[in-house]
């Protein structure tokens, strides 16, 4: 009998991941990366159309390219029984009726590109949508963030008509990417709850972007599957099997299962470019002020997941090792740096940063703000603002773990995945720490691709469900960080100045004026906002 | 007839500079530098004895051994008629009746060396010399500084009183090198009216610590004689001649005659390590709140001269290059930076910061504040902060010019000096252009030892006073910058954004949190401070 194997990928912001693995054994067999050709496009498009201030596009044809790829490597001539895909997000792009991505057919258009999540120009939009208000906002914590789809649609219908009305489909990129590789649009609850505000009972938001509605399509459970992988994708890739395609989910939510969180009272935070964090909930409790988003059925089945995040966390210490190296490559400064780090005592530093390099997203969904240093003397060191770096992300994920526990929801385990987690020992330290918690780190490789691998398996009923596909395939064993005591008071002190920080308002509006979307906003064009009138 | 010569002394924080010059026609015939043997003393004592944060010692022998060499250097064997003397200040020492420095009894007490200008660690004497208030505060902006000689003398008392005990003068190290030099004690009213709060009305304040105005002399104005060189040092240097000393000088006031500064309404800033403004009227105007203090004949004779200042300047820019280089040498990262900086558009940074790296001087007169830096994203580059940092000190000083005109102190000329005003010209055009008013810088070499030789001109009668010593000996050419008027909307702005955050209580709170001196306030030690009971 032919060995059957199962696929896990894992689209991330700069390369996507595949892994393959025993559907059997539950072993790894191996994996592979493929960095996108345009990867983040911040300056300009392939032909060199230059964009502004604070845009993040993508290609869509890049992210064919990697399935064609990494699909055809693990792949080919074997027989798959289940393709699961997670897919950061909200990266939403404009399709036509049959799934064309408008990027092929206005290629020297800004707006016919998919918005990466972190595409920041939206903001104005989400700003005014925020300010009219509404009842949708209810489970997104009073308002919108500008890095979801809902102002992404309302700025190119703005900036863009001609885009907006060749626009059939306003979809996610993770959606789109099964729709191609199956032939069936199959949108994934995950993106339409916690990225364009979908409810079970309300369905989307109506009325806030003109014509939004009829371009999107209504949303399946994540674990379901969208289809089985198409001809013309057998014959590109050489695979052969059911290869049942699951729906997209966001990368972050995949990983779940993966990393053995599949209960109640389970916080993960999954620390990349960005963090979010997760905590599945067994029953709905109203969400805390400024917590982001809640849904059933969105992430694991059958549990509540309430989700938050910290808009920049891997890129903001990435950026610290890049403008100042101390060494002939990032690793060997994140080395030179978490060496040095770890020699100090918290509070040596004289110094608390803000950790809103990349803006904030909880509690303030607010990507206009960016980062702060106080406290910096003549005295301080590159190192110095290096733990104060990672000490304001832990500060940070504390903020959030607060809000989660005054809004009633009881979390009884911590854990961390994802790159960081596994390589830097001293900010996971430094995470328990501040948490005041014992933190868990699943030894496991690809847990984002191998997450997505179990939601394939859950979708082609390999496995009788998550708890069951966690056990077969997740991580079996874990690495414990403890708390230490002797570092708590300090760490109070220093997270009660991040605290006062935060809520200063002479800081935040400061950091609006310098990012310059203030004065966008009094430009006449960004008065008129093309959004319907509130009817919802 | 044998050439006669004038030699001015400029003994500045790490080292001392001697000027020679030509009596008769003021020409430039040398100078030497010299190093402090010990340079300033952050984390231990000459015999290993450590010394607790905040602190910075200096060894008064260290000046005698500067004398010599560099009196040799220039005088020996030369027919000199006078010798000039500026000297950093406040930087107290005690000392025995027979001028015995302290230090020389007690080597291995931290109490018993020089306090320099930036010994931070006699705050909270200041604090609560300022919490109980009194009408000497009148003309020195409400509230003393941490840096000033009431502090520091109450910092001994409290600490060290067997030191505060053996000490019979309690004297700044200027005067105390003129003692040495002439064998008389002969203080002078610059150090006296600023760092002392010294009034020709009312003498020194009394009743603020212990013992101490016994342990004061009377001051002389400046541009006095002190005595001539005695026969001891005539030996040891082999200078011969009348060889006049004139009273010290604070060395950023002493620059002012050699920056052709000795009438009504020029405001001259010397960019040194920190930052002094000196702004001569002909009349006493009440002291804007804020500025620091305003004497006669403590500077420019028969002038009024209000002083104000950064705690911080070239300091701060030399830690940013000196933590995150750019080349070989701190010079290559000053043209690296200085080229790069030139090419971005005001605001392009998106940056603001609070030029406070080593306290704020003018107007709060706290060395507990630090530097801040906000709008930080992963798009900031070194060379942005740099550029934030040149421009925070520039906004530094346009709030101590606009406190000058709030006062009714009117600005007629700007003039800068010092090493970095004649290195920097990025940095003088970008105080133009956030000032927005031409700024001259002196063409002269030395400039601060070249006043402090036209003191000693003036005290010898070699010219008939300062306005004839400035034209002789001081600079003949000035080199303008104009400001750019494109400038000057987005420069406002972002100087509105500075002074915000200049005036945000929680911010102001969370540095001196972060500084650490809080917990040092709430010690027992700290909280009966041996501090007379108020009576002036």
């Amino acid at each position: 009998m032919t060995e059957t194997y199962i696929v896990g990928l894992d689209y991330g912001t700069s390369s996507a991941r595949g892994v393959l693995l025993d559907a059997a054994t539950g072993e790894q067999i191996g994996s592979h990366m493929h960095a996108y050709r345009h990867d983040v496009m911040t300056r300009s498009l392939p032909d060199g159309t230059p964009l502004p201030r604070a845009w993040a596009l993508q290609n869509a044809a890049d992210y064919l390219e990697a399935a064609q790829e990494i699909l055809s490597k693990l792949g080919r001539g074997r027989n798959i029984a289940s393709i699961g895909l997670g897919f950061s997000a909200s990266s939403p792009m404009p399709a036509r009726q049959d799934g064309t991505a408008l990027s092929e057919l206005y290629p020297g258009e800004p707006h016919a590109y998919v918005k990466l999540w972190k595409h920041h120009a939206a903001q104005p939009y989400a700003d005014e949508i925020n300010r009219r208000g509404g009842s949708f906002l209810r489970n997104f914590g009073g308002k919108l963030s500008g890095e979801w789809l809902l102002p992404k649609a309302a700025q190119i219908a703005d900036e863009a008509p001609h885009i907006w009305d060749a626009t059939d489909r306003f979809i996610e990129s993770g959606d789109w990417l099964v729709w191609q590789l199956t032939g069936t649009e199959a949108r994934s609850l995950g993106f339409a709850a916690y990225k364009a505000q979908y409810s079970a009972m309300d369905g989307y938001p109506h009325g806030i972007v003109p014509g939004l509605t009829d371009k999107l399509a209504e949303p399946h459970r994540i674990g379901s599957a969208a289809g089985s992988l198409s001809e013309g994708w057998r014959q590109l890739t050489g695979i052969s099997g059911n290869a049942v395609v699951a729906v997209a989910v966001i990368d972050s939510h995949v990983v779940l299962p993966a990393a053995g969180a599949v209960s109640n009272g389970c916080l993960v935070g999954a620390l990349g470019t960005s963090a979010a964090y997760l905590l599945l909930n067994e029953r709905f409790q109203p969400l805390p002020p400024g917590i982001e988003g809640v849904a059933k059925d969105g992430s694991i089945r059958d549990l509540w997941c309430y989700e938050a995040g910290q808009a920049g966390f891997g890129d903001t210490l990435g950026w610290f090792v890049n403008a100042f190296p101390r060494g002939a490559d990032s690793a060997e400064s994140f080395r030179h740096y978490n060496r040095e780090a770890a020699q100090l005592e918290p509070g040596a530093n004289h110094l608390v940063a803000l950790d809103w390099w990349n803006g904030n997203r909880v509690p303030l969904a607010d990507s206009s703000l960016s980062g702060l240093l106080v406290g910096l003397t003549t005295n301080t060191t590159a190192v110095d603002i290096y733990r104060a770096l990672i000490e304001s992300l832990c500060f940070g994920a504390r903020a959030i773990v607060d809000l989660f526990e005054s809004g009633g929801l009881a979390i009884n385990r911590v854990v961390l995945t994802s790159g960081l987690a596994q390589n830097n020992p001293f900010l996971v330290q430094t995470m328990a720490d501040v948490l005041g918690r014992e933190v868990e780190v699943p030894d496991i490789a690809h847990a984002t691709a191998v997450g997505a691998a179990i939601h394939g398996a859950v979708a082609a009923g390999l496995v009788a469900g998550f708890v069951a596909g966690s056990a077969k395939f997740g991580a079996q064993r874990f690495e414990r960080f403890q708390p230490n005591p002797n570092f708590a008071v300090i760490h109070a002190e220093q997270y009660g100045q991040y605290r006062e920080l935060s809520a200063d308002e002479t800081i935040l509006h400061s950091m609006r004026v310098l990012n310059g979307l203030k004065d966008s906003l009094s430009d006449p064009a960004c008065e008129h906002l093309a959004l319907s009138g509130q009817e919802h």
